[in-house]
């Protein structure tokens, strides 16, 4: 009824026991892997190693929380009504743990330099939307704003669609959400976009035209 | 290197071989599988049973897609060189194949009326985002228009992700799409949105407020 507890366990920092609720765990797990399978896809069609880099560490943090999760039932449940209920939930949070599995495999290929077929990666090297992931310098006008502030979508075409900030991860980030120094960026936009986003998160374009609060920028 | 074969596949009505472009199946795959896992947690944090069935009509999909693509891959490697960068093929389609019976897993917990505890639905209910299957009925004021001009986005905040007609599947339709009587339209929307949306699909309602063309309502 529960997942297998997985070999590379011992490969945690810590996984200290925080009472945290069920649904949030799942929700959780939910957005993590269903990044993991867009990363995954980016990166192995356009073999971009970084990307797939980003997906393994996802794939910890996914593991991380199916284990938390398995505790967390175990807690919850305390007669065989709320058992029976709760198995549902383990059965979602198994399958949601292979779906990540599954997306660490494409990434894994990505390292591994076994590579996709040109005739296969040609069709989506014209695909309108590519994903990429950029590192915040800490002389980014980024820094310190507000991702709504930067208007972005509006202004070169691309979204931020999450943030990995150390070992935690800001899927969806809401517009409120501050971009610090060090950030790693996925943002999701037409390759001319994703240039241009990687370039100022990178501080070497110092200006996002249009943006009225650029008079930070130097 | 190749999938293994589904115990299954005598289930497929017909598997005609039909050449198609090795990007075009992988393609395919990818969008189907990544509308499966969207289909799967609907269905389980909502027990929407007709949904879950509708994961399960896309797995078979999916693995006759699979069954194609290790055919094709198999005829197109001609030396060495082809066979490894399609070795890479034969592998991103398997994680994909493996995501789709992760999503199948989720649907068939729910068709098994296992349920998930209430405290994770809950959540859940509150969510933006609703995702409905609806059946256009032939008197529907949908029958024969295009997706683009019914202008459902604007009018009650309802995107139509997915049809299935029969057995094909299209994913993301585009705004030229034509609704077809007996389509199953796959929506996401706010959870009055998505009411209304079935109600004009099934005909109940005969006027899209706002919607020009809609003098062709009875």
């Amino acid at each position: 009824m529960f997942r297998e507890l997985k070999i590379e366990m011992p490969e945690f920092e810590k996984v200290e026991y925080k009472p945290k609720p069920v649904r949030e765990i799942l929700l959780e797990m939910k957005n993590l892997s269903e990044l993991m399978i867009d990363l995954a896809y980016s990166a192995a069609l356009f073999n971009d190693k970084e990307l797939a880099e980003e997906v393994l560490e996802l794939e910890k943090k996914v593991d991380t929380l199916a284990y938390l999760l398995d505790m967390t039932i175990m807690i919850a449940a305390r007669n065989a009504e709320d058992a029976e209920a709760l198995a549902g939930v383990a059965k979602v949070a198994g399958a949601t743990d292979k779906i990540s599995d599954a997306a660490a495999d494409i990434a894994t290929i990505v390292k591994q330099n076994i590579g996709i077929h040109p005739i296969v990666t040609k069709i989506f090297e014209q695909a309108e939307e590519h994903i990429a992931r950029a590192r915040v310098d800490e002389k980014s006008v980024m820094v310190g704003k507000k991702i709504g502030k930067l208007n972005l979508t509006a202004k070169i075409g691309v979204d931020i669609i999450a943030i990995r900030r150390g070992r935690d991860w800001i899927v969806k980030p809401s517009d409120d959400e501050k971009i610090l120094a060090d950030d790693i960026l996925i943002a999701r936009g037409t390759p001319l976009g994703i240039s241009k986003f990687r370039d100022i998160a990178e501080g070497k374009i110092k200006r996002i035209v249009g943006v009225k609060d650029d008079a930070t920028a130097k």
